[in-house]
């Protein structure tokens, strides 16, 4: 297959996707700039859509162009742009909101209705030669950062105001449920940020063992279930061999829940502490058994994460740059443009040993 | 049946009170005062270790003074006493924390696990002439105010609590689940923190009628689910419902749970809106089906109220005193102190018209 | 003097104003509306651009219009506003950030560097006919609500910023230094927010008689400083004396010093409570002897409090519509827009009585 | 000079300090321990009462055993001690609060009014054989921690406390004012808090040569002002200075004043950012002449730090057990108890090159 120069990755229906000529996306006004894709990320979301059609009510009417994790080149500036010039190597914040709402005039701007998101229908993606967006959503990156580095800043901003979310602080112990991207990234922002024990848990002893030499201080792998046991009451034995193993008393500070599994919710709840905070950030089941009471007695703070706010991508930039967290050991496989099906392949297969894909821009 | 002056109310065992004659309780350290106690409200809870012995961990194994809503006349000061003194006329705060462990010394002793709390197994409660409590959990009460209202402190001060837990702020909508005392309180505590619409939810068009006169501004009968409908999904509708009615926009501010009602608890999480808190204070069943992908979408802040904390009860003697919360109006049902098991059967019917029923302390 | 349709009331140096012919201002763009100025209140700062040129690094160095204390009709709007419509009467909030640095888009908007505010060099104000204006700084009243009260919407909204910053909860006590426009409003907004008490200081007995009989539960006047004694020691007198009298204990929660005074910054400190929060919103000399190690040893959280943010306008609106701000009694004195200097001479005048100067629109 | 077991070091009077032989303290209630007192910092305040015998409203009436950051072995436990036992090493939290009063109640015991704090007057200190001290202010430290480490988790806590008031959050920029002992930790602090940058300001060459290479990203030794400069104008001029050198644009996120020296408060303010907290926790001159439309305009919050609160003991200790904080670096001076009076000597001199000077406990 040929690689003509305005080549996108255009997902069309459900299983449906297709390289597509497109025109070279204009300015939308002054204050835009056009970034020429360097390289993209796949994230669980955009294989979602390809599967599904649809996230909760984001559903695929007419076919979008793939792809929200992404750096690249400034290649024209608007007339207003001043942050920028063209040559600049940019991370880019896919989502960017109206700026008039009360979500968005409050700093909630991550829950603006009116978001352009890339790659959520109806907004076109990234996985495409060039990409417009607001020019205080792109990031300058120093020199030496690289762009894998670059577009790897977007899940480092997911678990940037993962903890944020949690307010987190120094000197917390911190368990977080999932040794995925999300998971790993959570679990080494939590730890730069100065937490005192970071714990990771997956069902995965591999991904575990990858968590162990990437940022966490200990790792639980939770025991099945016995058949017949009541699954709040298993929950409840998990979190107290964790407690236990980890000597955190009456619990953790702090429980990050990266997975959406009902499993991990159900032992998150029971593994906090009185007065602890639980960011729930992972998304599943859209409705689980929850052992609220426990949440009430314990007088927990129950959050949930979404997207970024204000200041997560400088300092997801910082993180990155500064080499606090190495995201090039999450990068375990790389694929030409032209492969991109192959990549997003990769990713629904879900393998073990692979953590991020990322897959290079049309040059 | 006779009155000796030392007589207490005792639950023996499950569904089984008897008056026994106890020896006047000494103090146990110089910083203790003994108050002849004056009136005794009857709380939930109460009739809770009445009927079924427990509630969570805490378990009738021997018998137990009930009561622990009260207020009372100081008769003697320990000699380290110096807030206080013989006659004063007090609330009396149920629980007493250790004061030593992490919680108490953060401020949140209302989550120590070490307090000696009234009528909570093993200690013993207020339905006594005489009850003996650390010195700064009394608060003297102004001329003005009765010793009814001195009873009714302590649901205020619950309420109190769960407004703090809310981080309730002037200018925002706050719906309330339960018009019960608890959820009549916390409307009445909103209200007065400058909230700019109190929703009241409950399924006691009765109970409704009275929350409009005590300090609803709005009140709201949720209509029942057709057969076959899924619970999330009628708990969306009545969210939905009580949004338009109301005019709350995308949603309310503030939910605060006061039933612990599963329906409740579902409809109030769809009532919120993005970034709302969520205060969960009833307590009912410990499990509930939960619509966590809404939580965690939108971003809310759900948090467990228990009890209360530094401040609660002297802002809630502010509120009765002041006239601003009127507990009078609540007060429905009064007994003499040897018509307790009477008092007590009353407030198990749970009748429409029943608010808060309170006991004549021993002369 | 004849009043042509497009008349403004124009600063061209200092103390030299003039009426001026403009040309009716265009919008800007697509999500501007143009309003019919209905009423203008006058405030301080508009004094002090007229007699000095500057406040601070804001220098006249080009003629601008007056006046930022406005309501008026739409009778334009852009091609995307949505919010309001041709006819609508509305509050205009006279600052609009640039939407795109990190002030606005983490929600301190009102600390925007680009805030283009009404009457500030270089920007135009709004004694005009027309005013043109973000569509969301325009915030639509109800029918029952007049355009005076309109115009003192940006006053309480300056009040609700003041109490913001204080992170003011129900029940404090509150000390709040100056009982002109801002203080008397602050007052106002700290009562109906649920203050235990508020507590108005002012050096003119006339407006505390007025505070009394606006929102205040206590008023002081402060004793003359004997001569030869410290400033800071009388600083302390006075303090005492205060607390003293309305029985503060410790001191008060919460101080809004409201009159940039250098003897009321020394007693609003000394008047604090350990752990106290003191806002500083008034403006006076630049530089004040201040007793730092007091601020220190106390624990104080000492916070400037500037221009207003997200939901100030709103809930200011709803201050005044609900009636719980009577900003009605507040208007002392009424001009016609011909007669805008004599407006600002009486303001100038500073006298006891003039509390808040109004000028009628053009028709 | 003989040493006898029970042999004290007491400032009887100004300048007058002594050796006596005092009887062995006894436990004043059950939930104290006796500690035999291993090491011993010496801090500014201990030198301050021995040369001027007060500070603020703490005056030496009579004699006092100096001396408040100590380490050492338990050697006798209350009978309601559960947390130590005989044998246990452990670093000792000075100050006990009375835990009864509304600070102690709401997690601010470090407001106490009742503290019994070591070597405040009229309370004994830890410069004797044993110190006797409740249970709960007591920390247990692990194995490899030595006893001066335990000793120095004082000061730590002291900057734990500072940035716990501060408010510091990862990824925040940082400008501390003071590289002696408190300036030093609290840019240690900082750093594994998750700083960006940490700037230290010091007039010392040598001491910010030493704060390079413990913990601070940069440093900065401002120019002295030319005669005849404003002072204020001079303290914006090394704020620019330091903003630029950094590149902090706006200023710092966070500044943390140690120093208490007016040209350094002054500079502290203009370097903050708009929004930024500014921390004194420096004492100097009790009133200062200070930028307050400067701290107004630029909605700074600026907040007093003092001794500790709950935490700050227990991380002080991680930090220091688990090397994130080498306090072994800043004891630069050793001396046997007998000679306690020239280490007193010595820390009163203040050259640059001793930071910090410890007192071995008597055997």
């Amino acid at each position: 297959m040929e690689t003509p120069h305005r080549i996108s990755f255009v997902l069309r229906a459900i299983k449906d996707v297709v390289f597509e000529d497109r025109p070279i996306p204009q300015l939308r006004n002054d204050h835009e700039v056009r970034v020429h894709v360097s390289q993209t990320g796949i994230c669980g979301s955009d294989v979602h859509y390809w599967q599904r059609g649809r996230i909760g009510d984001f559903v695929l009417n007419s076919p979008i162009i793939l792809g929200h994790e992404s750096s690249g080149v400034v290649v024209e500036t608007g007339s207003k742009v001043t942050n920028l010039k063209v040559g600049d190597r940019v991370a880019i914040e896919p989502g960017v909101p109206c700026r008039r709402c009360d979500y968005c005039r409050s700093g909630s701007y991550g829950l603006c209705n009116d978001t352009i998101f890339a790659a959520t229908p109806p907004w076109d993606g990234t996985l495409a030669k060039y990409y417009t967006v607001a020019s205080d959503y792109c990031y300058k990156i120093p020199d030496h950062m690289d762009m894998e580095e670059a577009a790897m800043v977007e899940p480092v901003s997911v678990a940037v105001q993962i903890c944020k979310v949690a307010d987190l602080r120094a000197n917390q112990t911190v368990v977080v449920f999932g040794a995925g991207p999300i998971g790993l990234l959570s679990q080494a922002v939590a730890k730069v940020s100065g937490a005192r024990k970071v714990i990771a848990v997956d069902i995965s002893a591999a991904r575990l063992e990858f968590a162990k030499g990437f940022a966490a201080d200990g790792t639980f792998l939770p025991p099945r279930a016995e058949e017949d046991v009541d699954p709040i009451a298993h929950s409840e034995k998990i979190a107290s061999l964790i407690k236990e193993q980890f000597e955190l008393g009456e619990g953790a500070d702090v429980v990050l829940e990266c997975t959406g599994a009902e499993p991990c919710i159900q032992a998150g709840i029971n593994v906090a502490r009185k007065g602890a905070t639980y960011v729930q950030a992972g998304m599943g089941k859209e409705n689980v058994v929850f052992p609220i009471t426990t949440a009430c007695i314990r007088a927990l703070t129950i959050k949930g994460s979404i997207r970024y706010s204000t200041g997560c991508y400088p300092n997801a930039v910082h993180l990155v740059a500064s080499g606090k967290v190495d995201v090039k050991k999450l990068i375990t496989n790389r694929f030409k443009f032209e492969e991109a099906e192959k990549a997003f392949e990769l990713v629904k297969a879900a393998q073990e040993g692979v953590f991020k894909v990322v897959i290079e821009g049309v040059q």
